[in-house]
């Protein structure tokens, strides 16, 4: 099965790359921006028929490896 | 609203930074990975209340700044 995670930023830690992306918009003419934050994406293709185990399976690899739980989040979107 | 946008190569990019996290996963025990591919995930806050023309506004920017379209696909996936 292909599981989707999202992994963001925690809400009070600072996006610098979303600050310059948020500039750099301003600066192309999209005026009406309130905040940008920027993320990581990651589709995982596991050799595991059933979705919750292979929803397991990735949450492990976020919880090990993925993601920084100090400073960021992750979220399963998609399990197909 | 919060539009969020998800942008991934292209399935015939080659992917190495995917590459090298299926293997950093292969030797950290998890076995069962046929592939992962890395992406970039975005949360652009923007002033429009409709959320049709925010999506407007938000594959505006995909198009012109975020995803480069020559490699890369783009797919709005939440607006809240």
């Amino acid at each position: 099965m292909k599981v989707s995670a999202i992994i963001t930023l925690k809400k009070d830690v600072l996006d610098p790359q979303g600050k310059v992306i948020h500039q750099t918009l301003d600066g192309m003419g999209f005026k009406g921006v309130n905040e940008v934050r920027q993320g990581k994406y990651f589709e995982i293709d596991v050799k595991e028929n059933d979705p919750k185990k292979a929803q397991k399976i990735v949450e492990d690899m976020c919880n090990k490896l993925l993601a920084n739980l100090v400073i960021e989040n992750y979220k399963i979107i998609e399990i197909q």
